[in-house]
């Protein structure tokens, strides 16, 4: 099958740098961060509002890509499972879910309530929660 | 920033094969479909479960990648959005993002019970939806 290129249009500042301090998911203690947006993307985020509950997708580039099954949460008291019944960082297209809260609004960026991607974490897309069939 | 390379590791099967007739969301009426992984991605998918309730992460091929702005759900009667406030599948990096119910397992692949993307998509990821904290 053919490859694609997936093109950052942004990145993470946060204070999280150490990946084996980050928590595990933005739930879990996270603090908030900002994600920066490359200038030729902001178009694309100018309706970014305080409030909004949004999914950020980065590429977790510190993940390691052949990875197939893991022990889950790293925990080997656990049976192995297959990395797509889990939410480890390492799979073979490592891209990071996380569904925040926009809690503030900056001319080239947003900052967001929790999130646990590291310092300098690849953003590749920003998409809205779904509400209903009505608020569509 | 540095660029990163997106790996199919499925496709999806569906008789879907018209973009423009095709639903919007998974719940808007979108038949079921099968995800055939590729045979060396196969270990990742093995601990899928019949009723598991999981995010299928597809590369939308057919998107327009310049377009930063649009009217949602091409409703011209609607003003222009930032693609990141919308989901349409025109975007930067056209990962669409289905949250779906696994219905049956084979051998190379599974049935999912409503999947809006068309015959041939390829299939980057499969995350399970996160239950509560003592869930994972």
């Amino acid at each position: 099958m053919p490859e694609y290129v997936v093109r950052p249009v942004g990145r993470v500042e946060s204070p999280l740098t150490d990946l084996a301090a980050a928590p595990k998911q933005s739930d879990e203690g996270a603090p908030p961060a900002r994600i920066v947006f490359e200038p030729e993307y902001r178009e694309a985020a100018a309706d970014l509002r305080p409030g909004a509950e949004v999914l950020v997708l980065t590429w977790l580039h510190a993940g390691d890509r052949d990875v197939l099954s893991v022990h889950p949460r790293g925990d080997l008291g656990r049976a192995r499972e297959g990395v797509f019944s889990t939410r480890s960082p390492d799979r073979p297209n490592p891209i990071g879910l996380h569904a925040v809260t926009v809690v503030e609004v900056a001319g080239d960026s947003i900052t967001v309530d929790g999130l646990e991607a590291i310092d300098g974490t690849p953003v590749v897309d920003v998409k809205p929660v779904l509400g209903g069939l009505h608020e569509r």
